[in-house]
């Protein structure tokens, strides 16, 4: 917008308003949290939205998150922001999982469907992932892919089949390239780790 | 936000209406079609969205697609969230397509302008998808290609040259590795694929 | 949302409201701007949002960029949506440069955090990108990290370790595939190039 004049003079208010109320949360928020989110993560508490979708306790999900259908999710998972979460066909995700920012996690497609013009439906199949995942940005799952517990899946990966328990996988396809070394538990130093805001 | 506690009281106001509408926005959604939307959905409906924009019928396309100049979408085409579609260099996209959530289809880029510290220009080039043609989340198409009907093309890809007609492609870059076989048309079981509010 | 009627007569109203307000928006700027935005974006300003980061003259930044931390950001430098610019490890990024949707640059992983089911906390390393640099579009860039000046970073690239100044490189994990080529320098015939809200 050039001028801010969108056409009737209640509207016009109501755009001044919230450009105000975000400059105000903007300042806030960056002040408390030393963080900048988008719009609508300002009126929508992650944990809140968890709880509300079912999610166990201490579990996060950003408002940019798209979530289809049927979707169980542990505790303490963090699901980060612009994802998607399909459980149109059933989807389980454990405790203590970090699903980074641009993951999407699928349990249908629709390649039959556009390549016949829509005479062929969707096709759907469960999806599982374990506890202690770690699945990297912008990696994509499959429809009816089990990922065990405690894997560790490299950033830009295409899961097509079942990554066992304890994989570090990558790539798109994605494969297991060895087993996860669980690291020796450190003291943790770091405050922002405890913090009810953690990134 | 810890309080909730906006400069002024009209702010404070408006926030709080904001937060409550979410929450039954959020119910009535999830109680009615079984998902949850970015907050920005709830406001903009996708068909209405890809009306406003001259998309065919039965189009629809999710608010947090950025559609950026000239861009023409035939009919049946589904367009996921956290696409971009640029047509300032001239982009067509054809019926009954899946551009996959995360997808990002270019008509110029800004390499040059990048290296050149702006003195050299944006480089434009038009770019055209087929009908029926599957784009997986998170593929990338630059400027200047052509997709031809009924291609399926991986998630996570690149695509930097034409596609023929009829071609199952992935990668970055992205490759021709077959041809598309059309599935055997089925009866449709699955009452969501009539639903106006299809995945 | 089939009906529209949320809660309260008030709720209502704000809705139909913000549906009514977003119409004209859209209308508004994809009249003279010819683009169509994701919601936020009519309410959060681009250059406004760089500004009251800190970033240098000329930079802007979608708004469903999260940013976490300490970010520093140079002149003119384009932030598209999508994006993540995690600086609770201490981010700088240079000037002039195009850091594309969907791209995410990190200095903290939480590996560790997951797999020991947050008995260790995140790690966090400092991560530098130069000025005149390209990321194209998905690119990931790990915690730690450091890219010199004028480097072209292809779409969809996961970089994990340090790329020399000049360099041409991609892939993931992202490798130097050689040296960038400097353009010479055209007259820019485009006069979206010189706009005040260029893409």
């Amino acid at each position: 917008m050039s001028d801010g004049t969108p056409a009737s003079p209640r509207e016009r208010e109501l755009y001044q308003e919230l450009v105000c109320l975000w400059k105000a949360l903007q300042e806030e928020t960056d002040g408390q949290w030393g963080r900048t989110l988008p719009l609508g993560d300002y009126f929508v508490d992650r944990w809140e939205k968890a709880r509300r979708l079912g999610f166990g306790e201490g579990t996060s999900i950003y408002d940019s998150a798209l979530v289809i259908g049927k979707v169980q999710v542990g505790q303490q998972t963090w699901i980060g922001p612009h994802t998607v979460l399909d459980g149109s066909g059933g989807l389980e995700i454990g405790d203590w999982c970090s699903i980074s920012a641009g993951v999407q996690v699928y349990t249908h497609d629709t390649v039959a469907r556009v390549l016949t013009a829509g005479k062929a439906g969707p096709e759907r199949e469960a999806t599982r992932i374990g506890s202690r995942c770690y699945l990297g940005p912008n990696t994509v799952v499959a429809k009816g892919v089990t990922i065990g517990n405690g894997c560790v899946i490299g950033a830009n990966s295409l899961v097509l089949q079942d990554i066992p328990t304890g994989s570090k996988a990558f790539g798109t396809p994605c494969r297991v390239r060895g087993e996860v070394d669980v690291p020796p538990i450190e003291l943790r130093e770091d405050s922002a780790g405890d913090s009810p805001d953690p990134s």
